[in-house]
């Protein structure tokens, strides 16, 4: 215990006072001045203690009237609906979804926006560039004929080998031989869809369902099913239980079972469990994202689905893109019983990846620093998830409703009197707020007065001025 | 003239000699002592002006005797023959080459091959791997940034600014923002079969053909109907246009104008200018595969069938991997009239391009240096196919057939007698020695006594000793 920093142990010793309710919200703190006499510290300490108690979310500086305890509101946000279990499913449809999710993707370009709350990545600043430079700047003068040399097949061993060892932490246990490193999740997921599904088949997913996925269905010409999807514990597998029996041409459902995007869920471990027996039974493949399991606030990764999987008929697919590097374009899967045709569609799609990278990233990934990162970031954006939550209880109307979620960076935001969020948007991103209207997640308009909230960056007064305004938005919206 | 050193001088004068007959072939040369008498140049003078002409060809050193020239019987291989205008077209079909090409690479892995002519790039000494090093590493210090932000869209707006302006220089003005930076050739040509086609279509193909664009189109789902393709002047427009009149649901023709794979012919100008306008007319489109555009011999660029493109029926794809870094699969493509399809596929597909590798070659391709890199590798594929070419005249047995490109990396050998080129490719493999059977460059088993050698590597005394053996096991087959 002594051996935190002193402003540490004073921060602490307030923070049980707050979290005790000894010190009410809205009250104000002892001044720094009082602070030094009281614990005879240093003034640095103790202006050190009180920026670290806010910067965590517990106080909050009034100009020249010193620091106060945050009120919470948090009683404000009611927690998100269930989905209806006797609500009917909507038909299995081709997906038209593109053109939406271009025009979004214009409009915010048009825009000189300082507050993004669209944009499913933490800010650059989160992540390693000095140390992945390094790393790359290492490869680049061990081995700077990877530049120039015919790339090896799957991907760099050394980058399969060590996810092959992380695997074990959610439960796989995968042969680095049946690895192949894709560019971004986003190709995994193409290629497992092209592996096992033809145009016209239909495809099974959640709902709301990350934009991204409907697109990928929509430029294969595959129909979505989407599947009633809880904001506490993911998919509904009786659901697509009964689906299965109704739609003959089902060749997959895709599931994030971590973090979902846009819910934040987790499926508890049985259902991941029900999920896998129910597809094996039925030859129905599983196509598992797992871009955001790494992600949760506790460090406790989540067992993968895979890790239930017993004859190869789940594909397991995941990125570097959320948790490393963005602007690096590294993604990776296990094609299950579909290996080999996953390889021979890799081959042709796009031959294996660039192989500079992935040396830069393996060397990462397997050392100390990778998991001292991923637990900077895990406290980085819980805290951020945190206060863009406490803000949506301070500053949204009453009746929004939201589940907090135990990892990733995203809130889902359910507005009161179906309030339009495309009409949110588009008032929000004309004050340079972005944010990402429900529409977008889902094939069906089902979801058109949500708001997808991403949590990615740090999380000043200025947003917090942002986040009021959203707010005077949303309220002042019918 | 007096700018030459003096070594290439005297090797000039005993060129000269060699070439009008004064040296005969097998005739011992002055030996190095003599020249330095005779000359009154230095010992290692002599040395270099010998060397020199060993590299150019055109003297070989035999151990303990001194320098010999080399004997020629380049008339020994026949010119290669055109194809048959009355050969009735194969049915168009779907294509079943992927195992043949896998079994083909998995065969070549395990085997020690030191002797490759089945890789279709130069060896990586060719290529400016420090320079490229160098400007990845100035682009890592100046924007360490690129590796953790959002990836801009369509790709590095300098190199596509680059490629633009080099665009010139084969005929086509190209919007930047036309342009989609892709991984690899290969990503562009899919990208571009999506654009215009639907599984059950039928795409016209150059036969023989590239086996990777085969493998495209079985992975599509997409059937090939085979024109043929000249030797010396490309596919030919007539079988095409009398294709057109026969199969209602084909939808686009690829074509490699310029230094196609295997054949290594280029279209004359008339030729692409009639391709361009047939298909313009009759609604289909013109998928054009430029890779081996830029290694012509002459340095003269050939024009694009795009500089005869009015409407965007043309969809120009290319790729710095046979030129510049086989290692960093960058390719690109302007989609004409498709580009908004183009643009939705490959953001759908794997989303753009990481930009660290687009930065660094935007920076190489810019600058003067990649000129000098282009001159340098020009001169030596030129040389060394004149080598192995020369070396299928001495040692192929008489009845051989081969045309001599001008260009590129490919000769493309056809056996006389019918011998099967998947026996001579097993028994060369078996022997050190890779060749690129016949059988997989056609979807019909048309080629079953063909070769495709690579000259991508310097032809050095060891590398004729295997041509040497190679043209033995090509005798000794029945």
């Amino acid at each position: 215990m002594d051996a935190q920093p002193l402003y540490q142990r004073l921060a602490d010793h307030y923070r049980r006072a707050i979290q005790s309710g000894v010190l009410a919200p809205a009250e104000r703190i002892p001044s720094v001045r009082s602070l030094v006499r009281t614990h005879r510290v240093s003034l640095s300490t103790a202006l050190q203690a009180c920026r670290q108690l806010e910067s965590d979310g517990l106080i909050e500086a009034r100009p020249r009237s010193g620091y106060f305890v945050r009120p919470r509101h948090r009683a404000a946000t009611l927690p998100a609906k269930e989905p209806d279990p006797n609500r009917p499913l909507d038909p299995a449809s081709f997906v038209g979804i593109h053109d939406r999710v271009s025009d979004f993707i214009a409009k915010c370009e048009r825009h000189a926006t300082p507050f993004d709350f669209a944009l499913a990545a933490a800010s650059p600043a989160h992540y390693p560039a000095d140390a992945l430079k390094q790393a790359m700047m290492r490869a680049l003068r061990q081995h700077p004929e990877m530049l120039v040399k015919r790339v090896p097949p799957l991907g760099h061993p050394d980058l399969r080998a060590v996810l092959a060892r992380r695997a074990l932490e959610v439960g796989m246990n995968l042969d680095p031989d049946e690895i192949v490193i894709t560019h971004g999740c986003i190709e995994a997921l193409n290629l497992a869809l092209r592996a096992v599904a033809r145009p016209g088949d239909t495809i099974a997913v959640e709902s709301p369902v990350y934009f991204g996925l409907l697109q990928v269905l929509e430029s294969l010409g595959l129909r979505a099913l989407e599947i009633p999807t809880s904001p506490q514990h993911g998919i509904s597998v009786d659901a697509l239980e009964l689906a299965l029996q109704t739609h003959p041409r089902l060749r997959a459902v895709v599931v994030v079972p971590n973090f979902q995007n846009p819910l934040g869920c987790v499926m508890p471990d049985n259902e991941k469990a029900r999920l896998a027996a129910l597809c094996e039974r039925q030859q129905v493949a599983v196509i598992e994202d797992d871009t955001y399991g790494s992600l949760c606030d506790d460090g406790q990764l989540r067992p993968a689905v895979k890790a239930w999987d017993r004859t190869g008929n789940v594909i397991y697919c995941a990125s570097m893109h959320k948790t490393l590097a963005p602007g690096m374009r590294l993604g990776w899967m296990s094609g299950g019983r579909w290996s080999s045709r996953v390889a021979m569609l890799k081959f042709a799609q796009s031959r294996p990846n660039e192989p500079l990278a992935q040396a830069a990233v393996a060397e990462y990934m397997g050392s100390k620093a990778y998991d001292r990162h991923m637990n900077r970031l895990r406290l980085q954006l819980k805290r951020q998830r945190t206060r863009v939550a406490e803000a949506i209880g301070d500053y949204f109307p009453p009746g929004t409703r939201m589940s907090l979620p135990v990892g990733g960076m995203l809130l889902w935001v359910e507005l009161p009197g179906r309030r339009s969020s495309d009409q949110i948007f588009e008032l929000a991103l004309a004050q340079g707020i972005r944010t990402a209207p429900g529409t977008m997640f889902s094939n069906s308009g089902r979801y058109g007065h949500f708001l997808r909230l991403s949590c990615g960056s740090d999380y000043t007064s200025r947003m917090d001025a942002a986040m009021r305004t959203l707010g005077a938005i949303v309220a002042a919206a019918r």
